[in-house]
């Protein structure tokens, strides 16, 4: 399954590849920089979340506790988003945004809005780096 | 933290309460008849999944796997939705979201969109005698 994984293109449009997490998935950053939003993928050609088995499961979460808390101590955000939604782009992928009580969707949620802010390439090796510091993932 | 619960006042003006899990979060039905929309309300004062100790995170999934199942299976859903969010209600709550590729929504999010269509009182004791006769909520 895994050698003949591809990103979709929707998300390889809407998306810089940050690199991979330990356990396997792509880690990807949205660029639509007025939030910082992170999207996992999974190499897997399911579509739902409970079709994974439980070991899979249980990694993704804990790449999302990890990514969580990241977005927490580094950035700051005021509050986290997690959704796996799928209605437009069917691979499976998981959200996990850090928002800002001052971002320009708050209080709604950033999916169907346009992209307001893109990131420079400073911020994106800064944001980088620290993902690699903390071994997020590799450096 | 048990004994001084109390649900949110928009939950519970907007949901209907069907039940405890067998770990004990409430499980919530949103009113909008358009989708199946089901809301877990884990009984904590934390805002932040990644903040629960790994056994409620644990016991959290399983029931998201048991709900996204039955909706596909019960409810024939198309795709499952499933999020935390709380930008607006800070009490942690998942929503986990069967959706239709007719719905009135489809293929945007559920967030932030008018109620349509509301339950009749027979559709929601048919909802809650399929939860209750698979053991997901007791009866």
């Amino acid at each position: 399954m895994e050698m003949d994984f591809q990103l979709d293109s929707r998300l390889s449009s809407d998306c810089t590849v940050l690199g991979e997490l330990p356990s396997g998935e792509l880690l990807l950053l949205h660029n639509n920089a007025a939030v910082v939003w992170f999207i996992i993928v999974p190499k897997t050609d399911k579509t739902e979340l409970f079709e994974l088995p439980p070991e899979v499961q249980s990694a993704l979460l804990e790449q999302v506790n990890l990514l969580s808390a990241h977005l927490k101590e580094q950035h700051h955000c005021d509050k986290i988003n997690i959704a796996a939604i799928g209605n437009i782009v069917s691979q499976l992928h998981i959200h996990i945004i850090g928002r800002f009580k001052e971002d320009p969707y708050w209080p709604g949620v950033v999916w169907g809005q346009p992209t307001t802010k893109s990131w420079s390439e400073a911020e994106l090796q800064n944001l980088t780096g620290k993902l690699q510091a903390k071994q997020i993932i590799s450096g």
